[in-house]
C-alpha cells in the first residue's frame, strides 16, 4: 500500500535537497495522533476492502463531535486497501468521532483527539469578512490577497516544483492558482487509472491516488509558505484527454473525491473552472449543479469561485464566496474595479488581468509597470488582483511561470511586495473605495486613511481635497509620498488640518495642495494623526 | 358611472386647447368595438356588482383565443359598477373571448373581435432584441432609448400636463420615467379612497378609479407622441402618506390592479421602484415576491426593471428584462458602462446619471455638455442613458422638469436629438462595444461601422486603427466628423482602405491618421462603403 507513496517520497528525497520537507500528514494506516492543532489536519487512516471498485462501492464518512458541534466528514479511498478521513477542527477541545460505512471493516470505528492551540503562523482558513468585500484568516488576521498563477506547476518534476517553491518563498504572493488537470507539458499526467495507451484510455471511475497524493503534497508545501492554493477543478485547455467529456456522475465523483482529500487543508480554495465559458460540454445549469455538489461534499466550506473568459458567471449565486474575474481592462481604472463589487456584493479578485511577459500575444506582454499599475487600481477600487508572467526564451508561455512555475523573470514582483507592505499597514479589513460616484478616485477608510494613486500620470502637485460631511471629517493627517516603482516612502513635512471646503468636502486652507515628484507610479498616503 | 370620466374629459377639453386628443379608449360600458388594431387596446366594459368592496370581492378575467393561442387577461373594477378587461392583441386575426367571474352578472359573458393591421406609427410594444442587449418594437423597428424623468408630471394640473406634452412633442425623448404615487407637490394626490383628513387616512383595499383613469390618460398621451411610459410603482420619497407601509396583500392587490388597468397599453414599462434600497420596509425577498406577483398579473409581459440608489439589485433575476441603473460615474467611461452589460447580460439603461441643472446639490448641477457627454459614453459602451434637469428659479428641484414636468430650460435636449439621429442612422439593433478589453474605446458593429468619441479631449488627429482579424476586417470606410455639441456632420474627403497592421489590427498605410478639429465633444463615424 505504500509503494506509490514511497515512490513519491523517494522523488522528494532525491530532488528535495533540503527544500522539500517531511510530509505533513502521516502515510499508511498508522494510528491517528492524539493531538492536532486547531485548523490543522486530523487524519484517520483505516484498512478496508480492496475488491471491486472501492472508489464507487464503498461509502465512508465520520461524524466529529465536540461541545455540541457535529461535523460529518466524507472519507476517500487512497488505494492499496487504505481509506482516509481528513478533518480540520474548527474549534479547540476534545473531538470524538465515529465512522459510518457500508464496509463492515470500517463501520463503527471510533476515536477521539484534542484540538490544541494553533502554532505560530497557523491563522486558520481564509474567510470573507463581515463587511462582505475583504478576506481574513479565521483568527482575524487580515488576508491581503496578492495572487499569482502557475497553471501546471504542481505537475512538474519534483526538481522544478522545488524551484517554484523556492521562488515563492522569496516572492510576495499569498495565493496560487493551479490546475488539477494538466494543460501544458507535465510530468504528472494521469489523474485517472489508465486503461490503454490512447489519450482517452482512462477510467473516470478510478482515480490514481498517486496523482492526487503528489498534488496534495504541493498544496501543503504552499501552505507551509503561507500561500493559499486556489485549485482549479476544470479547464478548457485539454481537448485530447477529454476531462470535460465525463458524465455528470463522474464529475460528481471527482468533486467528492477532491473535497474529501483536500478540503481539510486550511489553505485550500476551490475554483470550479478556468474560463468556464470556453468549456463547451457544460451549461450554466451544469455548473450550478456542480457547485451544489461541491457545497454538499465539503464540510470545511472552503472558499468557492469560478473564472470566465467572456461571459461573467452570476457571482451573486449563493455558493459563490467571491468573484473571480478575468478582465484585461477593468483594473485600469479604480471605478471599473469597484463596479464589480457593486454588481456582485462580494469580494472581487481580478485573477487574470493580462500577464507581464514577452509573449507575442497581447494577453502576455505587459511591462512590469503595467502589471503593477493594475494591482494599484484594483486596490483603490476596493478589490484584489492576480499576477502571472509569460517570459520564455522562445516566447512560448507554456514554458513560462504561467505554465510550469520555476523562476520569475519580470520586474513586477518586488513592487508587488512593496504594495503588499502598504496593504498590511493599511486599514482592516481592507481598502474601501471612497465615494466612487463622485470621481475622487480615492481608496481607504473614510475620515481615517486615504490612498490616492496617480498611475502613469506625473503630476507635480495635487489638491488635497477629501470628501466628508460633518465634524467627523475634520481630521488631521500626515502625508507620505509612495513611489510604487522605486519602492520608497517619503514623508511630507507637517500636517494637513482639515477644515470645511463646501457641503461635501474638506481641505486645509493653509496648505491646499501637496507637492509631488512629477514622475509616474506615485501614490499619496494620508493617515489620520 | 361616467361622472368621474366625464370630469376628466371636461378637464381635458377645458385645458387641452387642441393639444389634448379624444380619449383613446371608450368610456362607460358601451359595446366593445368589432375591430382593433394589432397591439392596440381592446376593452370590454361590463356592468356588475356595486355592493361590498368590488376591488376585493369580485374576481374577473377573460380568456382570449385566436388561432390556437390563448391569453388569460385579468380585469379590474373601475368604480360605479363598471368592470373592464383590457387586452392588446399580439397577433392579427379573429379573437374570441369569454369571461370568468364569481359575479353572476359577469360570468360567461363572451364576444369576439378582429385584430386588424396596425395604423402608421403603431410599431407594437418594445421588447428586448434577440442579441440580448438592445430594444426593438414588436414589428422589428429598433427602439433607440433616449429617456427623461419627470417624476410627478402626470399628477399635475391638466394645464401643466398639456405643457409637458407640448414640450415632449418637440423633444428627443422616447421614454418617460414617472411615479404612480406623488413625491412633489401635485394636483392628483389620492390613489386610494380617503377615509379621513389625516395623511394616512386612506383605505389600501379601495382604489380611487379617478386617480388611475387620469394617470392612464397621461400614459396614452405619451403613447400618442411615441414615448414609452416607464411607470414607477414604488418610491421612497413619501414618508407622510405611508405607501410603503402597506401589507403584502395590499401591495399585491395594487400590482394586480395596475397590471390589469395599464398592461394593455403598448407603451407601458414597469419600474418596480425608484431607489428601492431606500425603502426600508421592504427586503430583497419582498421585491422578488412583488416581481413574481407582477409577472403573474401581467399577461402582456411588459418590460420590467428596478432602480437603486446604492445597492445594485441582481438584474440577472429572471423577471428583470433590463438593468435600470443609477450611477453618477459609470457613464463617464464607455468601459464602465459596458461592464454593466457584462455583469447583467441584459440591456442596460442608466436611468439616472446626475441631472443637468442649477441645483445646489451635486446630483443636480451638470452642465449641458456634461449631460450630453454621459449619453455618448453610454452609447459607445453599448448601453443607454436617461436625462432630466433640475432648473428652477429658486433652485428647488421639486418644481423643475424633474419634479413636475413643464418646459425644458437646459441645453442638452437638442444635442440629444442630434445623438438620437446618429443612433437612428446606425447599425441595427444598436451600437455594440468593440473589444472592450483592449482599450480601443470604440462602439459600433465589427467590420461595418465604428463610432469613436473623444469627449472633453480636443485632439487634432487620431490614428485610424481598427481591431479585426482575417479578411473580413479589410474593408473600405468613409469617415465623418460629428460635432456632438454644434450638431454638425462634416464628411472627411476620400476613403480609408484598411490593410493589416498586425495580428489584431487594420489601418490604411496610405493615410494612417485623420485630422480632427481640435475642440471638445467631437466624434468620428466610420461607415463601410
Amino acid at each position: 500500500m505504500t509503494i506509490s507513496r514511497r515512490r513519491i517520497l523517494a522523488h522528494a528525497v532525491a530532488v528535495g535537497a533540503g527544500t522539500v520537507a517531511t510530509p505533513l500528514v502521516a502515510a499508511g494506516s498508522a494510528a491517528p495522533p492524539r493531538r492536532v492543532e486547531r485548523w490543522g489536519v486530523y487524519e484517520i487512516a483505516l484498512d478496508g476492502p480492496r475488491v471491486g471498485n472501492p472508489f464507487v462501492d464503498v461509502t465512508l464518512a465520520a461524524t466529529f463531535e465536540s461541545a455540541g458541534k457535529r461535523v460529518r466528514v466524507p472519507g476517500f479511498y487512497d488505494g492499496d486497501g487504505v481509506y482516509r478521513i481528513r478533518f480540520s477542527p474548527p474549534d479547540l477541545g476534545e473531538w470524538r468521532w465515529q465512522v459510518e460505512s457500508n464496509a463492515p471493516a470500517l463501520q463503527g470505528r471510533s476515536g477521539s483527539f484534542a484540538a490544541i492551540a494553533p502554532a505560530k503562523g497557523n491563522h486558520g482558513p481564509v474567510r470573507v469578512t463581515k463587511d462582505g468585500y475583504h478576506f481574513a484568516y479565521a483568527d482575524g488576521t487580515p488576508f491581503r490577497q496578492i495572487g499569482t498563477t502557475c497553471y501546471s506547476w504542481a505537475l512538474q518534476s519534483d526538481a522544478k516544483c522545488a524551484l517554484t517553491l523556492k521562488t515563492l518563498a522569496a516572492a510576495p504572493f499569498n495565493k496560487m492558482r493551479m490546475l488539477v488537470f494538466p494543460n501544458v507539458e507535465s510530468v504528472a499526467t494521469n489523474p485517472f487509472v489508465r486503461t490503454g495507451s490512447g489519450p482517452r484510455d482512462w477510467d473516470p471511475a478510478r482515480f490514481d491516488p498517486a496523482y492526487f497524493r503528489r498534488y496534495e503534497d504541493r498544496i501543503q508545501r504552499l501552505g507551509a509558505l503561507g500561500i493559499e492554493a486556489d485549485v482549479i477543478l476544470f479547464h478548457p485547455y485539454d481537448e485530447k484527454r477529454g476531462y470535460n467529456d465525463m458524465k455528470r456522475a463522474d464529475d460528481e465523483r471527482y468533486l467528492r473525491y477532491v473535497a474529501a482529500r483536500w478540503g481539510a487543508y486550511r489553505n485550500l480554495w476551490w475554483s470550479m473552472a478556468n474560463e468556464y465559458d470556453n468549456i463547451e460540454t457544460k451549461t450554466i445549469a451544469d455548473w450550478d449543479h456542480l457547485f451544489e455538489t461541491l457545497v454538499a461534499a465539503d464540510p470545511h466550506d472552503r472558499l468557492r469561485s469560478i473564472h470566465q473568459i467572456n461571459i461573467y458567471y452570476d457571482h451573486r449565486k449563493p455558493w459563490i464566496t467571491h468573484a473571480s474575474v478575468q478582465n484585461g481592462a477593468a483594473v485600469l481604472d479604480d471605478l471599473r474595479a469597484e463596479l464589480h463589487r457593486a454588481m456582485t456584493l462580494k469580494p472581487v479578485i481580478f485573477d487574470e488581468v493580462v500577464y507581464e511577459g514577452n509573449s507575442p500575444k497581447r494577453w502576455g506582454n505587459l511591462s512590469g509597470e503595467d502589471m503593477v499599475q493594475r494591482f494599484w487600481w484594483g486596490l483603490i477600487g476596493g478589490t484584489y488582483v492576480g499576477h502571472s508572467e509569460t517570459f520564455d526564451p522562445n516566447r512560448n508561455a507554456d514554458f513560462s511561470w504561467l505554465g510550469q512555475g520555476g523562476t520569475l523573470v519580470g520586474t513586477s514582483a518586488p513592487r508587488l511586495a512593496f504594495l503588499r507592505q502598504v496593504m498590511e499597514e493599511g486599514p482592516v479589513p481592507g481598502i474601501e473605495p471612497i465615494q466612487p460616484w463622485w470621481n475622487y478616485h480615492l481608496g481607504g477608510k473614510q475620515n481615517e486613511y486615504y490612498l490616492k494613486y496617480f498611475g502613469a500620470e506625473a503630476p507635480e502637485e495635487w489638491a488635497v481635497v477629501l470628501p466628508g460631511r460633518g465634524e467627523a471629517a475634520l481630521q488631521r493627517y500626515r502625508a507620505e509620498i509612495l513611489d510604487t516603482w522605486d519602492m520608497t516612502v517619503t514623508p511630507v513635512e507637517g500636517v494637513f488640518t482639515m477644515a470645511r471646503k463646501n457641503e461635501y468636502d474638506v481641505h486645509d486652507p493653509a496648505r491646499p495642495t501637496v507637492k509631488l515628484p512629477g514622475k509616474p507610479w506615485i501614490a499619496l498616503r494620508l493617515t489620520k494623526l
